[in-house]
C-alpha cells in the first residue's frame, strides 16, 4: 500500500500527455485527486495547426478549468477549502519549437510558465499559512534540456564546486536550449529561492524525452480514456515521431547528423518516477532535483532501431535547432533509484515493434503523411 | 573624443535614478539618445506610498512613453525607423522589497522585467534582420544580489569548472536573494541563450548598491534636472538612507547584525561603467558579464562611518530579509577596469559629509522623519 492513500494531491495540467494518466493512477491508489487544467494547450494546438494522432474527448467533466496565470484567486480558494498535501505541476507550455516560433509564442511560453508557477507558489504559501501546516510538496516537471550539453558530467541539480581553494554546493549551471527551456530554468530558480525564503518543499524533475502510447489507465485504443499522443513537429517527441514515420514507410527525419544524445523514459516510468517523488516528499526548505530518465541514446541510434525493424530509410535534414552536433553526455540519475524507483519499460525492439503495430492499425495515421514527411519549419535562428 | 559620437543609443528606463543622468551624459557626448520609459515606476511609488525625497518634474516632453511589455509593436516601429547601435536597458522594476510585498507585486516584477526584456530582445533581432546589420549591443543592468553570498569567490558571470576530470566554462551559478533578483537572473539566462542562438551582443552589468545625490548633469539642487533620490524602505538604497537618517539625527537602522557585506558604487561611476561598456561593445555571440562596483563594505561599516560624522546611534533591527548574517564576500571586478574604467568617487568621509550637508539643507527632509524611523515593514518570510 502506498503512503499516498488518503492524501490530497492536485494535478495541474491534468489534460496533458502525462497529467491525465497520472491523475488516473493516483485516483486508483486511493488519493483524493483534484485535476486542473486551463485547456489552453488545446488552443495552442489549434493556433499552430497541430492535433494529436487520435482525437481526445472533452474532459471538462473530469478536470476543473483553472488558469494559473489569470485565476490565482480561484486557486487560493481551492487550497483554502481543500488543502493540498502535494501538487504535481505539469501545467506548462511543453514545447521548445512552440517557444521559438515567434515573439508572441515566446512571450506566451514564459508568461504561462514563469508567472503560472509563481502564482502556484503563492497559493501554496497562503494555504500553509492559513492551515498552519508545512507547505505542500511541489513536484515540478522540468527538462533535461535545461542543462544543455556541457563538457562536465551532468549532476542532479546541484554541484560541489571547488574554486580558488574554497568550496560550496551550488546550483548546477544550466545552458538551456530554447526559450521554453529557459522558462523551466527560471521556474527552478524561483522555487529554489522560495525553499530558502519560505521553507518550501520542492522536487524538481528534469525529465528526458518521454515516449510511449499510453498507460494501462489511458490505453491508446480506448476512445474515452487515451491520453494525447502528438506526432507533429511542435508537440511531438522524437521517438513517437520516428515510429509513426516508420509505420507509414516514410523516411525517418533526423535533425543534423543525429549525434545529439538525450535521456529517454517511457510514459509508464515517468508516472512511476513522479509517484516515487510524491511518496518520498522533499523536506522543508529542500530543493531536491532528480534527473528523470531510464536510458540514454543518440537520435541517430533511435532512428537506426526503428529503421532496422521497418526497413524505412533515414533522412538527415538540416537541423533547425541550435545545438551541438557531437557532444559528451555523462548524466547522473541516482536520486530516484535511491528512493526506490525501478525502470519498467526500456527501449527494446519489442517495445518499438508493439508501438509500430498499434499506430499502423489506425486509419488516422494515413492522413498525417504530409506532416510527417515535411521538412522542419520552426527555425531557431532568426532569418 | 568618444567613439560613441554619432551613434544611436536607446536608454530604456530614462526616467529613473540612473537612466536620466545617463541619457543626459550621452547626449552631451554627441550621441543620438532616444529616451524611453513607461513611467510605471511613478505608479508603483504611489501604490506603495513612496516618493523621492525631492519632487521631480514630469518628463514626458523629454522621454517617449513606451511600455516594453505592452507596446512591443511600437518598439519594433522605432527600431525600424531609427535603428539602434546600442540599447541600455534600465527599464526594470528595481526593488527587492517591492517584489516581496505580495503576490501581485511579485508577479508584476517578473512580468515587467522578464517579458519586457524578452520583447526588447525580439525587437533588436527584428531590427538587425530588417537592416542587415549585426544586432545592437544590449547593455543590461543586473545586480550583485543575483549571486547571493556563496563561499567560493564571485567571478564575473562565468566560472571555469573542473568536475570528475572534465572541464568547462559555465555560467556562474547564482543564488538570488529575492524574487526581484530572481527576475534579473532569468533575464540573464534568456539573453545568454540568445547570444548562442542569434549571435546577440550583450553586456550584463551586475551592479552593486548605488549611492549619491546625482551627477553634474542632474544636480540634486536643480528642480528641473535632478534625478530621483529615494530614501524609503522600498526604493531607497542603504547608504542614501543612512545619510538621511544621520542628517535628521535619527538612529541608523541596520538590518540584523550588519555583517552583510556588499559592493558599492557612486552614481557617477555607474554612468562611467555603462559608458565604458558602450564604448567597447560585446562581440557577436558574446554574453559578457561585468561586476560593476568600486569598493566593498559591510552594512555595519557604512553605518559606523555615518555615525562617526553625525554622532547618531546605530539601531540594530530585526532583519526582514532572508540573507546570511556573516559570510565571505570575495568578488572579482576586473572586466570594466580592463576596458579602461577608473573609479572617480569612493566612499570617503568627505563624500559622506557633503551628502549630509546637502540633504540637511532641504526642508523636505524634516517631513520624512516617521518614515526614516519606522521599523521595516516588508518581511521576506511569509507570516
Amino acid at each position: 500500500m502506498s503512503n499516498l492513500e488518503g492524501k490530497t494531491i492536485y494535478v495541474l495540467g491534468a489534460d496533458g500527455y502525462l497529467g491525465w494518466p497520472l491523475s488516473l493512477r493516483l485516483h486508483e491508489m486511493g488519493v483524493t485527486v483534484i485535476r486542473m487544467d486551463s485547456f489552453i494547450k488545446r488552443s495552442w494546438e489549434k493556433l499552430v495547426g497541430a492535433s494529436p494522432l487520435l482525437p481526445l474527448p472533452e474532459r471538462r467533466l473530469f478536470i476543473r478549468a483553472l488558469d494559473l496565470v489569470e485565476d490565482a484567486g480561484n486557486l487560493y480558494n481551492w487550497f483554502d477549502h481543500c488543502p493540498p498535501d502535494a501538487v504535481v505541476h505539469l501545467a506548462e507550455q511543453p514545447s521548445a519549437p512552440f517557444s521559438m516560433l515567434d515573439r508572441r509564442k515566446a512571450i506566451e511560453t514564459q508568461r504561462n510558465n514563469v508567472l503560472g508557477t509563481l502564482n502556484l507558489a503563492y497559493a501554496v504559501a497562503h494555504a500553509a499559512s492559513k492551515h498552519g501546516t508545512p507547505p505542500a510538496h511541489i513536484v515540478k516537471l522540468g527538462s533535461m534540456g535545461e542543462y544543455g550539453t556541457p563538457n562536465i558530467p551532468i549532476e542532479e541539480g546541484w554541484l560541489d564546486i571547488e574554486h580558488k581553494g574554497f568550496k560550496d554546493r551550488m546550483l548546477y549551471p544550466k545552458k538551456p536550449g530554447s526559450l521554453y527551456h529557459c522558462s523551466k530554468v527560471h521556474d527552478s530558480h524561483n522555487l529554489e529561492f522560495l525553499c530558502r525564503a519560505w521553507g518550501f518543499r520542492v522536487t524538481d524533475l528534469n525529465q528526458g524525452v518521454v515516449w510511449g502510447l499510453g498507460t494501462k489507465e489511458a490505453v491508446f485504443e480506448d476512445d474515452g480514456m487515451r491520453t494525447s499522443f502528438h506526432i507533429d513537429e511542435i508537440f511531438g517527441t522524437v521517438l513517437n515521431r520516428f515510429v509513426c514515420q516508420g509505420a507509414l514507410g516514410s523516411p525517418l527525419s533526423v535533425y543534423g547528423n543525429g549525434g545529439q544524445t538525450r535521456g529517454f523514459i517511457h510514459i509508464e516510468d515517468s508516472l512511476r518516477c513522479m509517484i516515487t517523488a510524491l511518496e518520498n516528499p522533499a523536506a522543508e526548505g529542500e530543493f531536491r532535483v532528480a534527473n528523470q530518465l531510464t536510458e540514454i541514446a543518440s537520435v541517430k541510434d533511435l532512428a537506426s532501431r526503428v529503421s532496422n525493424i521497418t526497413g524505412t530509410p533515414i533522412n538527415y535534414v538540416h537541423n533547425p535547432r541550435v545545438e551541438a552536433a557531437v557532444h559528451p553526455y555523462r548524466v547522473t540519475h541516482e536520486v530516484l533509484p535511491a528512493l526506490g524507483f525501478k525502470a519498467s519499460q526500456l527501449l527494446t525492439d519489442d517495445a518499438i515493434a508493439d508501438m509500430l503495430d498499434r499506430v499502423s492499425a489506425r486509419a488516422e495515421l494515413q492522413t498525417r503523411r504530409d506532416e510527417l514527411e515535411a521538412t522542419p519549419k520552426v527555425l531557431w535562428r532568426q532569418k
